[in-house]
């Protein structure tokens, strides 16, 4: 008899594939962080600010996830930090397969937290688990407080929401009451910061939850 | 000889699809905006300021493209003119299909300009033809002035760049020329329009732009 060869839907190989990374990264105390959120949330300034305060105690990776150009690998890789550069050619998320791809070019043995600046984009990122160990999901303050019922995959499937450009909230009509409780009515376990990268503000409280989680 | 089933390819049956959308509003004399940008890039409160400036001359109606809720289409119900609320259910664009099948519930003998806000991304929705007659992608000021060019192909098909939230650019690093630089390397046809939605400014002449294409 014939072997029947079955080819696995994306979603499912990449759930797969993403299991796959979270047995190599357990063997090697390796911690990965999924970062989403909308274009110009502030993803890359918020991770500056994270390599900033843990970089001293943790030996910290990024991989970089844009469409194109290399704008923001640039800014991290001033940081003397690896630093890889996946551009997706056109696709608005990142899969597995591609984190699998990648992880040997770091070494491993020499990193504590991996962080994954993912595609700027709210809604298909939340549907690929790419072996991460928790997901931070960023709305930023001029976004508006209605993104979380309006994309809600996202910030049901996070472990951590930031409002960040928090400084910015007395020029906008922002209600963050309406933001942590539409948060926590879809994920009542979502831990909720209000941060600012600019001030500084929120950024201990941030570290110090992102800590408690490293392996 | 049995005849051959042909299936294309989502893209090339989306592009035949939007054609006949065209044929469709040619005959009627109905032009078919695609408004585009990011989560939160104010495309909804462009959306209410067009109608409420164009409104008394033309007869607008509107397709309100979002992945789940009423919250948009609820706010251009307050305005009194035909509102269709699309939901994509989990997609991250609009395609021509969900509009060929969305154009019978408007009066079309009674619509000069259909208005559609497509889903807050700024990847996916600029590969999917929906018919219009032409686009109009916003970028707001806090999402920073890189936009254009790490997410070129939406503003490279573009007739027309709104920067907006332009009222904010005083607490922003948002260098608005390195925009219009970006965008017209790529696009050198583009019309770039400065605009606030709160202030009112810019919104003349982007008034004045869309009628000079109108149908």
């Amino acid at each position: 008899m014939s072997k029947i060869r079955v080819v696995k839907q994306v979603l499912e190989w990449n759930d797969d594939v993403s299991e796959s990374i979270k047995s190599i990264t357990s063997e090697k105390g390796v911690t990965i962080i999924n970062v989403m959120g909308s274009p110009g949330a502030g993803k890359t300034s918020l991770i500056t600010r994270l390599i900033e305060r843990l970089g001293d105690k943790y030996k910290i990776g990024v991989i970089e996830g844009d469409i194109t150009d290399t704008i923001d690998a640039d800014k991290i890789d001033k940081l003397h930090i690896p630093v890889v550069q996946l551009q997706t050619q056109g696709a608005c998320h990142i899969e597995a397969m591609s984190i699998e791809h990648i992880l040997p070019m770091f070494d491993l043995d020499n990193i504590d937290i991996l962080i994954v600046e993912n595609i700027g984009n709210l809604v298909c990122p939340a549907e690929f688990n790419i072996g991460e160990d928790f997901r931070i999901s960023i709305l930023s303050v001029p976004e508006g407080d209605d993104k979380v019922a309006k994309y809600p995959l996202m910030f049901s499937t996070s472990d951590c929401v930031v409002m960040h450009k928090y400084d910015m909230k007395p020029y906008f009509e922002f209600d963050d009451v309406r933001v942590e409780n539409d948060t926590l009515d879809r994920n009542p376990k979502a831990k909720i910061f209000r941060v600012s990268s600019r001030t500084e503000d929120g950024l201990k409280e941030l570290c110090e939850w992102v800590e408690s989680k490293l392996k």
